[in-house]
């Protein structure tokens, strides 16, 4: 039986599965909980810890069976199950999310990008179409999209995150920095990035 | 006196700045814990608490002053102390946050972008110029710079990261999808983006 997993321990789980793909590329067979907490400076038996929580046989006297411990991460966290999404904003930050194909190892399948700048609409990112943002309400409605990654300026952010609430969005990944005000039945992740620096930077 | 604030904290006084900045544009004088606390959908204990670590005397009986209790979490998190930074990749995640005008409010002041694609390398983005990444150890040390912002492309990273830390880089705020190996001495922020979206989605 697999409980519950904690944001931290998800987020540590994503690191550790890094680190897996690294091994994988570089062709070693096993790992050491010890290895991988070096790399993280974290604590060992915290990497045990973790572990443990997974349905995950690998184990051996020497360590982990990588590709194990890689399949057992992304079982439990299931990235198998793919989630759609759009990219609202065609912009720099847009852009580079759309061409991070790192998303789809992940279960993250961006189907396209909107935008409202004339001169945008109609080109292609890494594949993906970007589109005029009116055509979004119906799209999200065919493809049954309900997770939007919001990349638009901040002045730009709350009356765009309105217009996806009326489009029936249910999670905003938001990259902008603004707080934005959205019912109770919608989810916003903020990618507080400034909140990020000052944490990292805070004892400098 | 004011306590050792910790990092989920640092992360919620950014978010609180961030509506306040919006109260400010707004001309709106007075904030309650409550409007706070529903804006985040947390609970308004939690806002009362993490303003009571503040030097905030900026409360009456309509609620917070919103202009200085952006002051007294502009002070807690020091963000009148510049931290100078590179960017190294000028590819559109670092042209993103190079853009990301939000930094310097909040004292990240970035200095340069590093590339070694010649086409990128002379040009500018917001005023600041991308340079040849061999000239970074000189200029890292006259500026003393100790801060960089890794953008490069995951299967660049490590040997970037290697690079970084013989110019005497200290801190390594890294974007890549990847997980770096660096000495003791130097201390990596992982941004670790799948990582937040699959705590995001992990109920979907």
């Amino acid at each position: 039986m697999e409980k519950k997993i904690s944001e931290k321990v998800i987020n540590r789980l994503t690191l550790y599965h890094c680190i897996l793909a690294d091994y994988i590329n570089a062709d070693i067979e096993f790992i050491s909980s010890k290895q991988i907490a070096m790399l993280l400076k974290i604590d060992d038996s915290q990497v045990r810890k973790d572990i443990n929580l997974l349905n995950n046989s690998g184990k051996c006297r020497v360590g982990y069976i990588v590709k194990e411990l890689k399949r057992s991460i992304e079982a439990a966290l299931s990235f198998s199950k793919t989630k759609k999404a759009f990219i609202i904003g065609a912009g720099n930050l847009g852009m580079a999310l759309a061409k991070y194909d790192n998303f789809t190892n992940y279960g993250l399948n961006i189907l396209a990008l909107f935008d409202n700048d004339k001169k945008k609409i109609g080109g292609t990112v890494n594949h993906k179409m970007i589109l005029d943002i009116s055509k979004l309400p119906n799209l999200a409605r065919k493809s049954s999209v309900d997770i939007a990654i919001l990349t638009v300026p901040r002045e730009f952010a709350q009356q765009t995150a309105d217009f996806l609430v009326k489009a029936n969005i249910k999670y905003i990944w938001n990259f902008a920095p603004a707080v934005l005000d959205v019912p109770d039945d919608v989810q916003v992740w903020n990618e507080n990035l400034m909140g990020n620096f000052l944490q990292f930077t805070y004892n400098i």
